[in-house]
């Protein structure tokens, strides 16, 4: 086998996963709502055949002769090889039928969890859970390599080399930080006002500074578009197409502001990956938490930073003439920063967030590794949220049920979002040593910036891991004081704590 | 073999050709300009792939048992049937390298048509287009079966059983009819003033207006959608998703409401073919011809009626506040019936259109069955726009080099706009005898028209004949004398001809 035979596989693999992502924004983005059931039947004939080939005799052949020759591979030839032989590992044990038993019972979870939002009422997902754990359990055993406990592989899932020996640590440190600084707050900050903000904004006048901001910011458009959609998301379908979407609220400009710079963040990351490794499965961001923390670092460290918002707050006002004429800089500045205990994941702030993803992640480990009852879930929901936030839903639907993840199985996923936090944090204090980041923020030129994070994450897709990514480029390991302090700062300066 | 292994290998080749039409549909709508490369790759992977199957092995066994076997198909069966044999019977003995070497210089020859556009110089072009029609001639005996001329062959392609026996005749009395009829108007009619035309309409206006009226029409925005692109076109994926586009001009709304009616009937015809053909190459379409025939019936049969502008009118001084209150009825309706001699075909009028597609049909035979040779084409084309029309492009961009057609090989298309427009009118008679059209397009229900199209035209797809379907629908085979007449109709009134 020639490394060049290799490649013509993965590309070919890598040429139906492009235009079944394609099919995926469009099913996304304004497919014409009847066409849904002959979409299904293109995508999963086109799934099928790159599952063919991903578990057929060519790469089948390819991973046994280059196991004890990498040394005819190229660099590239040879990031490839460990990223297929990983996922190869990963899943060509897992019998066929409890494979499909899975993705079957995923497929009905769905139209339970829908049902249930609808009612509101857990009872209605309750078995459709079960379910899903029940397989999911049953899958561990073949994804399982040395892991300590069963949960740590599902993180893995997402994080590679991610453990709950890690996880349990800085989320501890992280929620201690938290809760320290919302007491503070409590006792001495004086909050912000935010009534200006529900000003109408046309989506007009809103898509013209977003897309004057992530364009400074680096993500270009000649490589990507902005599209309208219902859950907005980034997909890179390749280093030259690099997707966003996001929803408007006129009456919420910062809705689609963040939205849109967050996702810019993810498009950047696929836009600025080292174009030798197209075509392969290296030419794709390495892990979740990696992600998260690129599209975290547009919005909440670039997004919360004063100098950014001097410069582009007289921006915001020209998109939209006369809507805050009468707001000072710094009443509209501490307005993007309040803080404030809420139900919803996806509506909190960025000083409680972190505390929605670590309810869900002790919830889940009580579920894997524990001996958590599904009936049970609810209640101990709700007793977190009372306990870490001080509010208690008044429903599933405001609860347990918010989530669409663990409906399609995605158990180990949310790490992933705190990790990014954490990993932004601490990728700000390293590029703080090379970077002026403050003056750059001020100034009219943005690259610096992402110059930094392409030679430090971007550029290299999954040819290295999370941690090895992390220590080069910050020099430690995954540290969360870079968070707290940080928080502490934004939080502390907005809320007037001396 | 089965049928149902016949239908699945169709299907197979369906989902292919699905995927390649959301692709193209994307590629012309938005794709990141630099993704163009990555694109062209996907798309020659998964075009390659359907190729394969179309000449492959399954399919030259189903062709060889049914052969004699078509009473063990069911209705479909023996339409898909018939349709894959005739594509395989044109295609298949063609050796692979002529094949190659049309689609290689096809790829050069846009090159060269772009350049000589930019150039406003044939010369540019020249070489280019000799050598397209040299690679055409060395197919046309693969291609032939009994047609009498070469030139027949061609026609086939895009009008099956179409003839330049048929075509000389009709087109000869078209001619006649329109010269006859711009006689009549020059000498005893009075012009419509148009200036108001020009007067600005926002695209969001515009939009709201046109696809309030193809929605009217019939044209199922479930079932597909309107997308801004640079050369408007329908893409047909399946019956639930035939998808629109139109660009936008705020100083001539008539561009894109005329447009989008136009591409609606194309989409109202796909979107309403019989669901019982779904993934055969039934499904779509029978020819260019019968296509063009209820994009123009659409445009210009209910697009010039004046009850159809009675109703919609205040519609259009709705979507426009304040734009047209000064204009009367007649007058509008007047403005949208002028008619003068132009140079580009895209650009022309109702009356005058079909005279640039016979231009291109005598150019077109006379390269194919004459003697023409390449150098003297733009003057053979300028002679004949001063002869026709009374006026003489003064470079080659306002002639020869004004249609892409001939630089991607389509040699034999143009006549199917003219037979659409003559399909059109003969249709309208036949429906008149069913259908009070007038009435209905004054009337808040305009679904007795597609109805009756449907009927007649739309559910069959592939599996008519385009003279099968219109001996059918009207009764008799092709008659000009019906666009003649209507033609007479419309622009003596206009023209207040007593």
């Amino acid at each position: 086998m020639k490394e060049q035979e290799f490649l013509q596989e993965l590309k070919e693999i890598n040429l139906f996963q492009q235009a079944l992502a394609i099919l995926g924004w469009d099913t996304q983005t304004g497919m014409p709502e009847k066409a849904s059931d002959d979409r299904g039947e293109v995508e999963s004939y086109l799934y099928g055949l790159a599952f063919e080939k991903e578990v057929g005799p060519k790469i089948k052949e390819a991973l046994t002769y280059f196991e004890n020759r990498q040394d005819e591979l190229s660099e590239v030839g040879q990031a490839a090889y460990r990223v297929v032989k990983e996922q190869y590992d990963l899943n060509h044990a897992i019998p066929k039928e409890k494979m499909e038993a899975l993705s079957g019972a995923l497929s009905k979870a769905h139209g339970s969890w829908q049902k249930s939002r609808a009612s509101k009422n857990f009872a209605d997902f309750r078995d459709a859970l079960e379910t899903n754990i029940r397989l999911t359990k049953e899958l561990i055993p073949y994804w399982k390599k040395d892991e300590a406990t069963d949960y740590d592989v599902l993180l893995n899932q997402y994080e590679p080399n991610m453990t709950v020996e890690i996880l349990d640590k800085v989320f501890a440190e992280v929620r201690e930080g938290i809760l320290s600084i919302r007491k503070t707050l409590e006792e001495k900050g004086t909050e912000p006002n935010t009534d200006f903000l529900s000003r109408k904004m046309t989506v007009a006048q809103q898509r013209e500074f977003v897309i004057g901001v992530v364009t400074q910011l680096g993500y270009d458009f000649s490589r990507g578009r902005l599209d309208d959609t219902i859950h907005p998301f980034m997909i890179g379908i390749n280093h030259n197409d690099a997707r966003i979407t996001t929803r408007w609220d006129e009456h919420d400009f910062t809705m689609a502001t963040f939205g849109v710079i967050h996702e810019a963040g993810h498009g950047m990351y696929e836009q600025s990956i080292d174009p030798k490794y197209q075509y392969t499965p290296v030419a794709t961001g390495t892990s979740m938490g990696i992600h998260e923390s690129q599209s975290l670092f547009n919005e909440i460290i670039i997004g919360s930073n004063k100098q950014f918002w001097k410069k582009q707050f007289p921006f915001l006002k020209e998109c939209a003439p006369g809507t805050f004429d009468d707001i000072s800089f710094d009443d509209f500045y501490d307005s993007l920063k309040k803080t404030q205990a809420s139900l919803i994941r996806i509506e909190s702030d960025s000083l409680t967030y972190p505390l929605h993803i670590i309810i869900r992640y002790e919830i889940e480990k009580l579920i894997f590794n524990g001996e958590a009852q599904v009936d049970d879930l609810p209640q101990i929901w709700n007793d977190k949220y009372e306990e870490y936030l001080g509010i208690r839903p008044e429903n599933d639907l405001e609860g347990i049920l918010q989530d669409v993840h663990w409906s399609n199985g995605s158990f180990g996923y949310f790490p992933s979002y705190a990790l990014g936090y954490m990993y932004a944090a601490q990728l700000l204090e390293a590029m703080k040593k090379e970077v002026d980041f403050d003056k750059v923020l001020a100034s009219d030129d943005y690259s610096p910036i992402k110059s930094w994070l392409t030679e430090h994450i971007h550029q290299y897709g999954a040819s290295k891991k999370p941690n090895e990514l992390i220590l080069e480029a910050t020099g430690e390991t995954l540290n969360p004081q870079y968070l707290i302090d940080y928080m502490k700062k934004i939080y502390f300066d907005v809320y007037k704590v001396k």
